[in-house]
Parts: structure tokens; C-alpha cells; sequence
């Protein structure tokens, strides 16, 4: 098909395809004349990628190459699913520090709460993972602003994140084939966040609305509690 | 103290300080002369919210300004709680449609989807609630890229969101004061998002490298699972 209709059937401008092909984000076309290309059904499903990559996902540029790149280097399935995992932004950003040295104690702080949370749940992380780093940034301002704060809590809600990367790799597993696993994994490690966040959102009004209106407790009616492993319960 | 002083004590550079007031999200100091003013330990505290909410949460201006206008409205407990969340930044962008006809099927089965869930789950939430709009094109995305997708897949996420946001309110709960449960709501609610998205992607990487090993099921070692209600079981 020619560019026009590409942009047709994935809803991207022309001048955004060029833009992406330019970027080295899609292969090029097959070409059929100095200025023409003749794309096919495998720059269709790339260029979906990239705009839920870039849209859904909301990655820079710079990240969705990094992610396509290892998506295309898909030959072992540990250092794919590595390489796009690490790829993802981490969504946390460090506030400027107020006193140097109270810093440096927080971040001391935070850092061995991640250090021993990582050591209770018997997690096999890389040292060097940005989601490590991340995390304890995110602890550091957790931390500063949340008089609440106990880093006990934190086994708790990792307790549940691993329920839910244990449902994520399930709907991988049935997958063998090592590019339809990356991609398959890109979705799943990029775009379900968005809905896990909504989802926890909408739960929370619910239960809010409820302590207002003095309800029975949530979960006594309605779809049955999930099982710690994720499945649902009999 | 002065604006020199609030700077050193918050991080915040003199000219953020005085762009937060200009923009209203920062009260007025006490006046002491024609262009001093004398700020206070609430100045501190709000300036570090600001800085927590932009940084960390990523809110917009207008956003912070929305939850920040909620938290001072502070008078009713569900008022404040639902107006926080609602100010929220939605975490999904809508791509552009390919194809209006088949953009408005998507549109219309990720609805039917969402709905199905909420009634599934017992969810009291407003039909207008930004985050049941924000989950419909999640879902549609979803729909589209991943060849996977099943809606009862949901349900089971749905399930542990609801586990999540169970923890989330008891950190709350124990807080009678409605400004200072509104300001942990919004630390709860905004800020907790990316820790909970990293304990996940931590969770993911434990678990593919344990595949790969051939290993022992994960959850059999280390810390015990926590039950459907959120607290670690016995």
C-alpha cells in the first residue's frame, strides 16, 4: 500500500510516518520508484505500536526506540523482556533537595527500606534495575511527606504487585514464539499500568461511598474476592 | 521567616516560590513592608505538597491548583476525597481514530466492557466519573493491540485493585481532622501511583528471571502472600 493509505488504515498523518521513519522507529518501505514505498501489514501493526507506545503508553521518542529496538533484537526471551522492562520510563520524578545533608540521610533511609523489602519478599533484582532506584526515590518523597508512612506497609502492597505481575505473565506464557512474546510483553509491561491505576481509582470511590453511606462492607456482594495467586476464588 | 529562608528550608528556588504564588497555589505571606512578607511553617508544608504533586505526581499547574482548591474546601469528608480524585490527571491518551466507523464499535465494546465490569464488581461509582471514561479507552486500546485481550481478565485485576485500594483507605481511616485526611488522600491518591507501578515491575522481573532459572514457584520462599483483604496471611 502506499503511504497515503497506510495513514488511512492506522489513523497516523502522513507527516507523522515520516517523522517516525526519519526517527528510525519504522522500517522503510519496499521502494517501487525514487519517491514512492510500497509499505505492507507489518508497518500497519508497527505503527499501532508506536502510537500506543507514545500515546497510551506515554513514552518519549527516545524510549519507544529503545523498546522497538529490543522488541527487534527478540531472540532470547530473558534479555528481551529485560530490555524493554528496563527501557520504560520510570515514572517518578526527583524534587530538588532542600538541605544536602538531611537528603543524603532520607535517601539513606529509603534506600535500605527498598534494600529489606526487596530481601523480605525474596525478589531476584538486578542492583543496577532504574526500578529499584525509582522506587526509592518515590519511598525518599513518600518518606518526607506522609506522616503516615511505615515502610511495613510497603510488604503489603508488594504483596499484591506480585499477584499482579504474576497475572501480566500469565497472559504471556501460552506465547513461544520470542517476537509475539516481546510484543505481546510491551503491551503488557507499557499500556496496562494506565488501567491497573484507573481500575484502583474507580475502587476507591467505591469504597469511599460506601464508608459514607455506612454500607455493608465491600465485597460482601458482587463479583467474589480473588485468591492471593490472582485466579478468582470458587 | 523570609523567602530566602522558605527556599533553603523547602528546595524550592525564590522565583518557583513566587511563579506558585502568582499562580495561586501558594497563599500570601504576612505582609511586614511595601515588598517583604513573613512566611510560616504552613507556608513549608504546602510548598513541599506542591512540589510532591508536580514532581512525583506529575499534576499540571491547573491540576495541582484543582486539588489544592479541594483540599482547602476541606469541609465534608466525601466531598473533599471525590473532588481530589477527580482532579487527577487521567492516564491515558487517545490516539486519533483510523477509521471513524470502526472507531465507534471499539468505543462502544470497550463501554460495554467497562460496564460489565463495574456492575460485575459492585462498584458505586458516578457514570460521570472521569476515571470510568479514562478505563473505556484504555480499554479500547487494549482491545486493538493485543490479540490476548479478554474482558474477564479484567475482573481478576479489578479484584486486586480493590485489594489495593483497601490498604490505601486504611492508611486514612484512622484520621478524624477532614484537611488533614484530605491531605493524606491526596498522597495516597496521587503519589502512591508510581510505587505501587514499580513493586510491580519489580515483581515481573523476580518472576521472569525465576522462569528462566526453572526455579521454584515464587511465593514458596520468602514473604508469606497476603490474603484477598490486603494483610499478610498468618
Amino acid at each position: 500500500m502506499k503511504i497515503s493509505e497506510l495513514s488511512r488504515r492506522t489513523g497516523v498523518p502522513v507527516a507523522s510516518i515520516k517523522y517516525f521513519r526519519r526517527e528510525g522507529l519504522l522500517p522503510a518501505g519496499r521502494a517501487t520508484a525514487a519517491t514512492l514505498a510500497e509499505y505492507g501489514d507489518e508497518h500497519v501493526q508497527r505503527l499501532r505500536l508506536i502510537k500506543a507506545l507514545t500515546a497510551l503508553g506515554g513514552l518519549s521518542i527516545a524510549a519507544t526506540r529503545e523498546v522497538l529496538a529490543a522488541l527487534d533484537r527478540a531472540d532470547t526471551i530473558d534479555g528481551t523482556l529485560g530490555a524493554i522492562s528496563y527501557a520504560l520510563p520510570v515514572p517518578v520524578a526527583e524534587s530538588p533537595a532542600a538541605d544536602a545533608d538531611e537528603d543524603a540521610r532520607a535517601a539513606d533511609a529509603a534506600e535500605a527500606d527498598v534494600a529489606e523489602l526487596v530481601a523480605a519478599m525474596d525478589w531476584q533484582v538486578s542492583d543496577v534495575s532504574p526500578h529499584v532506584r525509582g522506587l526509592a526515590t518515590a519511598v525518599k518523597e513518600l518518606r518526607r511527606l506522609d506522616p503516615h508512612y511505615r515502610p511495613d506497609r510497603l510488604v503489603a502492597y508488594a504483596g499484591l504487585a506480585r499477584s499482579i505481575a504474576r497475572l501480566d505473565l500469565e497472559r504471556a506464557a501460552a506465547i513461544d514464539d520470542p517476537a509475539a512474546l516481546a510484543e505481546q510483553a510491551v503491551i503488557v509491561f507499557a499500556l496496562s499500568a494506565p488501567v491497573l491505576e484507573l481500575l484502583r481509582r474507580l475502587a476507591q470511590e467505591d469504597l469511599v461511598r460506601r464508608r459514607i453511606a455506612g454500607d455493608a462492607a465491600p465485597g460482601a456482594g458482587g463479583a467474589p474476592e480473588p485468591a492471593a495467586d490472582g485466579t478468582a476464588a470458587p
